[in-house]
């Protein structure tokens, strides 16, 4: 049997606008230091300068903006405004799910044709979490949570559902994540591109090749699947 | 073929130490506040508090040692104290492996003759670095991240492996989560105690089951596998 697999956040269900919602309160929390865009740019920094060693997700993000709030500071911020911070970082945690068009209607349609699973990256349990409150759990043979995406990780698990990479079509709306390394290995890749794209997720070349579609929105999958 | 899991933490390597040893070096950060066992016992709340949401591993570890670091100084700690609580955490997370005793006899001698796993809790990404840093990754068909060790964690990760329960032995050094859960569901359970255990995994009761074994040190589990 065939596997799809797919991406979590923005791909299922809205993510990236809560984390950049969080990101604008912390720039207003840090104004008395340095302008929006240079927050920004700090806490983008410190966030690549953490990725190898706290992985991704709100906890990462948390931490992040903590250590990047009290170097713009120069150690000057007061315990309060990181209290706020942690606050923002729980506030995410217990985000609400909401679900994006026309997944719900893509599940139920190839649930029993294809053995569907989650790919994501992200923390362990908000993840799972997240699935649980997204109502999506039982259209899924099991969620895989991955601490990277590149190529060897996907080989992983290809061996691991015991299929061939032929027979693995990986939905998602990321290029470098979802659909590159997949496209490597001889799998299939499908790109829901969603109106906002994390700075680390960014690529800036076309995609020309056999197993790649593109569409504007997910339930457009159906009309080749 | 049968199928052995191991926990990690405590069990193939040193940990709770490593926890403990931060521990002592937050409380005496916070030496001016309040005495050590109040700090203790405050952290150990919060964990608590948090443990839901956050989940395990040293990133919720850091972020509940910030929170209560806030707390008991009543806002009052300054943004320095705080950053040396990030570095504690990043010196966890960049500790080299130390393997327990046994546990490289015990790998080699029932590889090939078992299919091995790790299944543990903890960060995703920090659990997947310690497996690689300890040399141990080649003999284990994989790793099990868990976001919780309990019966339904084990019924989920006993269906994925596609056995029995009769053919599951998991080993462990915390009776509440490697033992118990498994015993209860018609598994294996074998605990290797170790000289210390965080609170929030010890029980006071003795366990009496046909499938239980304790051993002093890993190795001796070859007396009977």
């Amino acid at each position: 049997m065939q596997v799809i697999a797919f991406d979590a956040d923005d791909t299922l269900w809205v993510n990236e606008p809560y984390f950049q919602a969080t990101e604008r309160k912390f720039c207003e929390l840090l104004e008395d230091f340095l302008p929006h865009h240079t927050v920004e740019r700090e806490l983008l920094q410190t966030e690549i300068q953490n990725i190898k060693l706290y992985g991704y997700g709100v906890k990462a993000f948390i931490l992040s903006m903590i250590e990047t709030a009290i170097r713009v500071s120069a150690g000057t911020i007061p315990a309060s405004a990181i209290e706020k911070v942690i606050a923002y970082g729980k506030e995410m945690l217990n985000q609400p799910i909401e679900l994006l068009p026309g997944v719900e209607t893509v599940l139920e349609s190839l649930y029993g044709k294809y053995r569907l699973v989650v790919a994501t990256k992200g923390d362990l349990l908000d993840q799972e979490r997240k699935l649980r409150k997204s109502g999506l759990e039982k259209y899924f043979h099991h969620i895989e949570i991955m601490s990277e995406k590149a190529e060897d990780d996907y080989r992983k698990l290809i061996r691991h559902l015991d299929i061939e990479p032929a027979q693995f079509t990986m939905i998602g709306n990321s290029l470098k994540s979802d659909v590159l390394p997949v496209l490597n290995l001889g799998g299939h890749g499908i790109h829901v591109p969603y109106h906002t794209t994390w700075a680390l997720e960014k690529i800036d070349f076309k995609i020309e090749h056999e197993n790649f579609r593109q569409v504007e929105q997910i339930d457009a999958i159906l009309a080749f699947l």
